[in-house]
């Protein structure tokens, strides 16, 4: 199993929330996607997630937990936690206080396995998506100021993961190359509206993509994107 | 010059703002203090910054500057810019804004000495100091929010120094004790009050001691901080 999540270029994402039917399960599980990411934005139960991962439970890719509330947290069965701080929200509760709010919960502090917890530096630049509404993202962002808020992420505080998120909808590549040209040691992940081989080539070329909705729509579409 | 910032016990703030005598200086420059950092909340020019790092020129001590804004930052004649993160502010600003702000002005990108940028998580615990009231610090804190701010910096971001800063009055030592047991890999700092040998001697057993004011109020005093 390839743990370097830094080597990944295709990482699925399926939503807990979802119909993930043995045929969806099936289908990732043989791809060569490089690894699975649980994370959905609304409706999100512990049992939704449990249950989900126990569809998994053969899969012999990393298992990659993204978590919206502390509520819904589980290390088991998992390889990584990857936990989004929303670096452009106006909230600084999807910046700082969600996690600070989920360490003030754990009980046995000891035992938490901080080697599995990744945090990411999520840029959401789609103003219609359930996670800019969520969260509260300052979307109306010029080039300049997305990629400093990149470089901020990737020098100033050092996250491994800067995530450009255009949940919905595809992004722009001139955004996904500026930011890629400039960070120097985070990993640049890119999700949002990869249907087809063109967009996945497109965006793969300067970031790690994260494709999730499609594999509901049109499986041979998803195929597809594992360029 | 000893520039590895996690083996420094004592460092002297010296605020631009304030009248840095030629005794001062001197003081300061045959002390056995391990480090300068220049620094001050209210009333911080350009001007009056270059004007302490110029007095400081013999110095064969590392000279850190920790700017409160954008304008006031120099890199000539310093080996750091500590960079204060204040995680604990009710305001985005102070956390990540001022940061993104001032990357965003940067005109040579391609020239910014980052390996001289450091960041620090402050924890601002004093709310009748300039800095509480300026940076909107959320003060009333319970001792476990205290150390999940501080677990949040320390293992969630990565932050490489953890600031806890009673500005202006002596801090509680079992809120330091308590913030330390925690700390994997961060180098906790610790400011305010320190004008005595016993203070000086107790935060110093969990912490490196920042010593600011009583330079301005008693020499003799500051000479007993160094321990």
């Amino acid at each position: 199993m390839n743990l370097d999540f830094s080597s990944w270029k295709h990482i699925t994402k399926l939503d807990p929330d979802k119909k993930n039917t043995k045929e969806i399960i099936q289908t990732v599980l043989e791809s060569k996607t490089d690894a699975i990411m649980v994370s959905g934005t609304q409706r999100i139960t512990k049992r939704k997630v449990v249950k989900l991962i126990n569809l998994l439970k053969d899969c012999d890719k990393p298992i990659v937990l993204e978590p919206v509330k502390a509520e819904a947290v589980t290390f088991s069965n998992i390889d990584y936690i990857f936990v989004p701080s929303v670096i452009n929200s106006k909230d600084k509760w999807w910046i700082i206080e969600a996690h600070v709010n989920w360490i003030l919960k754990i009980k046995k502090r000891k035992d938490t396995p901080w080697e599995k917890i990744i945090p990411e530096a999520y840029i959401v630049l789609n103003p219609k998506s359930a996670v800019a509404k969520v969260t509260k993202a300052e979307t109306n962002l010029s080039l300049n100021q997305i990629v400093s808020y990149a470089i901020f992420a990737d020098r100033f505080v050092k996250f491994p993961i800067v995530y450009i998120e255009y949940s919905g909808t595809y992004g722009d590549p001139k955004v996904v190359k500026a930011v890629k040209e400039e960070l120097k040691n985070a990993k640049l992940f890119y999700g949002g509206g990869i249907n087809n081989r063109e967009k996945a080539e497109e965006m793969a070329k300067y970031a790690t993509i994260v494709v999730g909705n499609i594999i509901y729509e049109d499986l041979n579409k998803f195929k597809e994107t594992i360029v």
